[in-house]
């Protein structure tokens, strides 16, 4: 996989700090982002475990649905996709259901209290019918494949480094959204096995609980450490950093102030950014910089994709 | 600007042929698109001519228009978009009009047969005011500006060598959409520049009649290779490849067999193809392909971008 760009970005802030973006939305597959590399990872995982039908999971603006969907169906691999609803949310459906929908993919819904035993029940059917099932997260409770996804961005992690060297510098810090938590954890771990300078950021998007979002990068860090036989640095918990104030009233929802960074990324620096996860992101990391008071740093956001989200912003979907 | 990847594509023809496909529409600004090359060139010529406000033109589809006005919003500098409607056409916005609403770009509305006056008033108020107005297509009626666009795929052509470089041959052929014609000609010249034995197609996508489409691309031609002040091989003309049988019913019309292109080249190669550019000209060129009896050649489609047609179309806009 080629290296996506680094670009500098226009700013207007006059704290002195230099804002970078790597463009991870366009990975060329699927309409790009941070779960392409992702999924190629979890596919990899599929085949060595010697499964044949993919079970994925994910809400209906499931970035990373859509891109194992496609993966799955471009390679002829059977694929089961596990929807999960707030209760009292709506189901429309949005640029991501719709194309999960080409692939023929099978959307199984059900409620946010009902994921495991619908998970159960998938893998079973699958089974009874002669097949593998392979639940990209481990178990039916979600547990079991922390390090698979974190490998990925591990291994991206060069790609920045790559840009250092070139440049004659290291970022002082990195910022990425983090709702599953596995970009950042991945991010982590490259940063750990090199053990460089830069302080990486997730900007919490979800209201998942602070204290149980460090759990889970803390066991992907651990389940990557493991895998690879290598040694955990010492006070290696210290690198995961979440911010929680920035994600609003929860998962999804966003107000006025991130749409007025959405709109001046897009008329600035033609970026486009999602008010779900990318733009909530950047908005808090732009926050955080105000108010931590960090001046004249070279900060590297990562755009982890989602051009589906920005355009169902754009038609109000 | 960094070279976009050239991809090789899945295909079930069983005609022998391989298929390539250049991912302009992956160019890193406003959601790509082959009128970043473009845009880029106009702007440069703009400045040359030391004008100060932009007037863009186009249909509410129109991508040149999205990209202009994006690059003249980041840059600080005034633009106007002219939007032309055929008779009865409906006026409802599109991803496109969305983002350059966002901009701040003013859009004068028009009908087909009104644009020369539009050109001419909208010109008229900025001088007026004391401005530089900057028509890109020359004078008021669309002539005089023929090669700048085309200088951009004239050098992008380099790319195109490159990658053949790498790899020890040569594409036999190489098809584009071809609406303006900007693109093919610029393709044309970096062609006749470097003498090699590549076929290039433009596929028709508008009723613009083919002896005019032929004729715009012939002045563009002469245009670029005037300005260089290099001499015009003999038999250039012949270089002008134009299939105008797979235009439909005309621009922006299509039907359920451009429709199938879409989703498999979506599910089997993750590519997103729009109906009014990319998505007919492919189908356009596989029905080539087939009717002209083409086997055992290595095929290369310029993705020519449209990203938010392509969620225009997804969302039925």
């Amino acid at each position: 996989m080629a290296a996506t760009v680094i670009q500098r970005l226009k700013t207007t802030s006059g704290d002195g700090n230099e804002l970078y973006i790597k463009r991870d939305d366009l990975l060329p597959f699927s309409i790009g982002g941070n779960k392409v590399r992702i999924s190629e990872a979890f596919y990899a995982d599929m085949a060595a475990k010697g499964c044949d039908t993919m079970i994925i999971y994910g809400s209906r603006h499931s970035n990373l649905c859509r891109v194992l969907s496609n993966l799955c169906a471009s390679r002829g691999t059977g694929c089961v996709m596990i929807c999960s609803h707030e209760d009292g949310e709506e189901d429309a459906a949005t640029n991501n259901t719709y194309l999960i929908d080409w692939t023929g993919t099978r959307i199984v819904h059900c409620k946010k209290s009902e994921i495991a035993q619908t998970v159960e029940r998938v893998m079973g059917d699958i089974t009874a019918r002669g097949g593998k099932p392979y639940y990209i997260y481990g178990n039916k409770f979600g547990v079991g494949n922390e390090g698979t996804a974190a490998a990925a961005y591990a291994d991206a992690y060069a790609e920045i480094r790559a840009y250092e060297a070139e440049q004659g510098w290291e970022f002082d810090a990195m910022f990425c959204p983090s709702g599953t938590g596995a970009t950042q954890t991945g991010l982590i771990c490259g940063h750990l096995l090199v053990g460089d300078r830069k302080r990486i950021f997730g900007v919490m998007i979800s209201s998942r609980e602070t204290k149980r979002a460090r759990e889970v990068i803390d066991g992907g860090i651990r389940d990557y450490f493991a895998r690879r036989g290598a040694e955990l640095p010492a006070g290696y918990q210290e690198e995961i950093r979440l911010l929680d104030a920035y994600r609003q009233e929860g998962y999804g929802r966003y107000d006025e102030r991130i749409e007025r960074v959405i709109r001046e990324q897009y008329v600035t620096n033609s970026i486009p950014l999602d008010p779900i996860y990318t733009g909530k992101a950047f908005w808090g990391m732009t926050e955080y910089l105000r108010e931590a008071g960090i001046t004249g740093s070279r900060i590297l956001f990562l755009h982890t994709g989602g051009t589906p989200l920005f355009f169902d912003y754009l038609t109000h979907i």
